[in-house]
């Protein structure tokens, strides 16, 4: 295991940010998506990102073989007086690889969901990039234990959708996917960025309230690609909406976004 | 430098808390307090925090002679998965000890301060306790490079004070020193809270335009002790407001203040 100095700003004040990329059989997914908001995230904290061929370093040593997760953090590096970074900060790259297997099962057969109760707060200064001040995620991933939830659907205090946990949410209105704005919370997933540039994604507002008459709902991010959600729960488990994940418009989004992740021709969608 | 390993959770996700203290002749200001803070902040973040035996072997092994700032960091440790946290956590607990010394200048002559533009969000799950998720505090430090700026203040969505970017606010009113709470946002200051518990300082509101009336104003913490404000400029360096440093009111607060810290009898205020 890498180590770091103890003093890095990551660890102080989580003055950096992170990205977390498929790797399948040592390509990449969305590689030119992952690095620019890694660069954007750090210009936004007011540093210089690793050049590009540093980031590119990262990739081309990776294994051939299997199926993995690669995990990119980039700290403002050590140094500074408290809070106030140095003037020519050294930024820190760390690197690690993990293994990864996606799950073919929530692909197919859809998810349950749950509404956490915390409350996304609104900060439009750290909006939208992948900082590591997920503090707020934590908390929300610590409302439930159970294994039959996938995951924690985040609103901002207006009550709208924001995101869920660790992947983003898109529904479906009027023969468009839509997901919310990440301008004032939220982080701008990849997979989202990709599809959106692509023509098969805009954004939109979703109020809780709004939720029962959404037809379609998915989660999905970069590494797990598309899950839609067949039902999401309140936080005493009461169903609070029903979704219908198998029809063309869930499987053509998914088809669409497992293809730019490269999972493409690997799994049938038939049930 | 005390290394840690890079899948720490304080690392990936700002999950854990410190503390900063002021180590005078190998006796730790306001232990107690920030023993207290620290406990109540992996609490709130969901773990059980260090014993307190483990913390007290902390300074009993600091150097006897001179003034340093002990600064404690307690991460979550490693392991979970993502941003779920393990189901028993293994907390790491990191110390480092810096030379510090104290700025009389600024006790006795008073500072100028500046108002932050970064707005501070509003989150009552993580407010009051010390996280590690600091980038509020690290973006609104880099507004201004001027050594003539000791400090910036910063306020909430509703335009009142909060806090500054390292150190808490306070102000005269009616005869009474008051300061924010700390249930939106801000983190609750160790020397506040004795001062509180002393009966020298009251909770109130101060709104930023209310900020011209306000006759003393000043910003303290455990380390720097209390520096009277004598001017607040905007962030063009325009004047805001001017405040009265050298009254009674002021030097028996910093009196009181600097006794908590054991400053007390080694400054003289006289100018």
């Amino acid at each position: 295991m890498e180590t770091i100095p103890s003093d890095d700003r990551g660890l102080a004040y989580g003055d950096g940010v992170f990205e977390t990329i498929l790797v399948q059989h040592g390509k990449p997914s969305l590689w030119a998506w992952h690095c620019a908001r890694l660069a954007r995230g750090c210009r936004r904290l007011g540093f210089e990102p690793p050049a590009q061929a540093v980031l590119d370093a990262q990739y081309s040593a990776l294994p051939v073989q299997g199926c993995h997760v690669l995990k990119l953090i980039v700290t403002r590096g050590s140094g500074g007086r408290g809070y106030c970074p140095p003037d020519v900060p050294s930024p820190r790259l760390i690197s690690r690889l993990m293994l990864f297997s996606p799950q073919p099962v929530r692909w197919q057969k859809g998810v349950t969901v749950r509404l956490c109760t915390l409350t996304m707060a609104s900060q439009p200064r750290l909006a939208g990039i992948k900082h590591l001040n997920r503090l707020e995620n934590v908390l929300a991933r610590q409302e439930w234990q159970s294994p039959d939830i996938a995951e924690g659907l985040l609103c901002n205090a207006r009550g709208e959708l924001v995101e869920a946990t660790a992947m983003n949410v898109i529904w479906y209105q009027e023969g468009c996917w839509l997901t919310p704005r990440t301008d004032e919370c939220g982080v701008q997933g990849t997979l989202s960025a990709a599809l959106m540039n692509a023509g098969h994604l805009s954004y939109g507002t979703l109020a809780l309230d709004a939720l029962p008459a959404v037809r379609h709902l998915c989660v999905l991010n970069s590494v797990q690609g598309v899950w839609p959600v067949r039902q999401v729960v309140d936080a005493q488990g009461s169903p609070l909406s029903a979704h219908d994940i198998d029809s063309p418009a869930v499987r053509e989004l998914q088809r669409q976004a497992h293809a730019l992740l490269g999972y493409g021709d690997s799994v049938s969608f038939e049930r």
